[in-house]
């Protein structure tokens, strides 16, 4: 088994990240294999230089990151009451129509706001089915994050239980 | 592995139905155990006479029905652009919050016109989500079902294959 | 104009039903004309008496209630992730399809949980739409209502005042 | 009254560019002012050089273009089961929170497929709603459109129709 965890955001130093990282902690003291995909790191023209047919060479990388992994968690911030844009049109970019097909997804929520990107999730969630993949039901909805999570850490103790039980569920799926 | 196939409507000879034997034929002919639960025969009262902590006598055959299967099969038609309300009335009325923790469901969307029930699969997964469920990424969208669906059998062979490709996933889910 | 304030449960004494006099006060302070209605006065047998083209006499005056009102304020809590089962079978059992063509919408989500019913407001809005209604943008999440909403007011100013700017932005839509 | 028409993709030569044309000469025909919007001469490394409070000049113009309108027609291809992740990337550049408050939005799904984005657009109205713009309920949902559509009219006339009948009410909303 081998998980990506997708930052899904292209924002520098994002809180996301940050999420991504305890992630990628909680994996480790599991002995699980995994990587961190960062959507910052993408060839800053992708969404016109590697779409419709056209080819960016830089875009390569990101392709065998996805397709490297069985199992995949994104870490997705609300941006006006939806997912990023740009995590969409990363998803645009990949190989269509089996870059996610059959690959277990787990998904997780971020939101400075009260919402936790439920309706975000939601949307994410309709697309990666369109695509073929199956998504773990538990989705983890962390709202008022900026209160919640420091120094690397939730302050908020319901937060880091939920998941610990998500990625113990995720595992198993 | 025991299968329940529920059909999502309480109309009486409901097209949904006739679809929940074409799924039953085809389980039966893997020899696969499953039960077709139909929501016309729930009490004609149950969203007061279950609810709000009241007791139905009535009811407890289908609460039974629900927890007997770990996979469930919804056949889902589309009514006035989602899924009918006497499905969420009757996932209202189960017993919280367990009901549908950790099953494998599969969704099956139908309409007489051009959508397939799309949207609705979209709404029913987020409510089989926020249960603990996890949901088939294959799902079903049986558009224009009356010139598609006569005699019990897909004369659109797009749909019969679909369903096949459909029930295998599912089972190895 | 006139204004139908809909409480979308059939629960006795709820929390949405108490958020509905709370907007009816405000709409009398407006002298605005209004009627609220409660889906706890529905035949308890309306989901099978009143649908596939069976009338029920009793289920008349809530069709004359939608009818009589050019404007319409939805009043949801949240039900398992979305709106409640009985809020949809309500839908699904008015004239077909003409019901909400054209109204006016608001839309007020509730929850005693941490989402203030924001996907099950989404999903209702699928439903309105399709049904050619058209819905306020400035929808309204009331999450963690216990703590916010007592003795007929609300203790979280935030809310009092979102309140009185969707009923503003509402009367002018 | 001023009407945007956004096409929805930066794809060159989309149908959906054809389609926005086609309404821009039905608004011709009434008179109406109007301007065309298209993605596709975004600068095209916007997701990372007009974001996160970096302003790059080039976008300037769409943000003004955006501004200049009260009404907004959005025609919308379906990728990958939902709206382009291009168009989103646009909407969280442009200027935040009130880009979009109390505009008047009408919304066309456009799919090659069978669906005609219909769950596209509800997650675009989605995030419309969230910004405060307020949605006309009679969203149109163009399937199948190479069968449909050739020589810059629709070869079906049902769709004919309903463009008509969209325009007009859009008029009036």
């Amino acid at each position: 088994m081998s998980i990506g965890i997708i930052i899904g955001t292209n924002r520098e130093n994002s809180i996301s990240a940050k999420i991504a990282d305890y992630y990628s902690d909680r994996l480790t003291e599991r002995n699980l294999s995994h990587q961190v995909i960062n959507l910052k790191d993408l060839p800053a023209g992708f969404v016109f230089s590697h779409m419709f047919g056209t080819a960016d060479p830089e875009f390569a990388p990101f392709q065998e990151s996805i397709d490297r992994h069985d199992k995949l968690i994104f870490i997705i911030p609300e941006y006006n009451g939806s997912f990023p844009g740009v995590l969409k049109a990363f998803v645009d970019a990949l190989r269509h129509p089996d870059s996610f097909s059959r690959k277990k997804i787990a998904l997780v929520g971020v939101s400075s706001g009260a919402y936790g990107n439920s309706v975000g999730l939601s949307h994410f969630s309709d697309v990666l089915a369109y695509l073929n993949a199956d998504i773990l039901g538990l989705r983890l909805k962390l709202a008022n994050i900026l209160a919640h999570f420091s120094n690397g850490a939730f302050t908020f103790e319901v937060y880091a239980r939920f998941v610990e039980k998500q990625i113990d569920t995720f595992v198993e799926f």
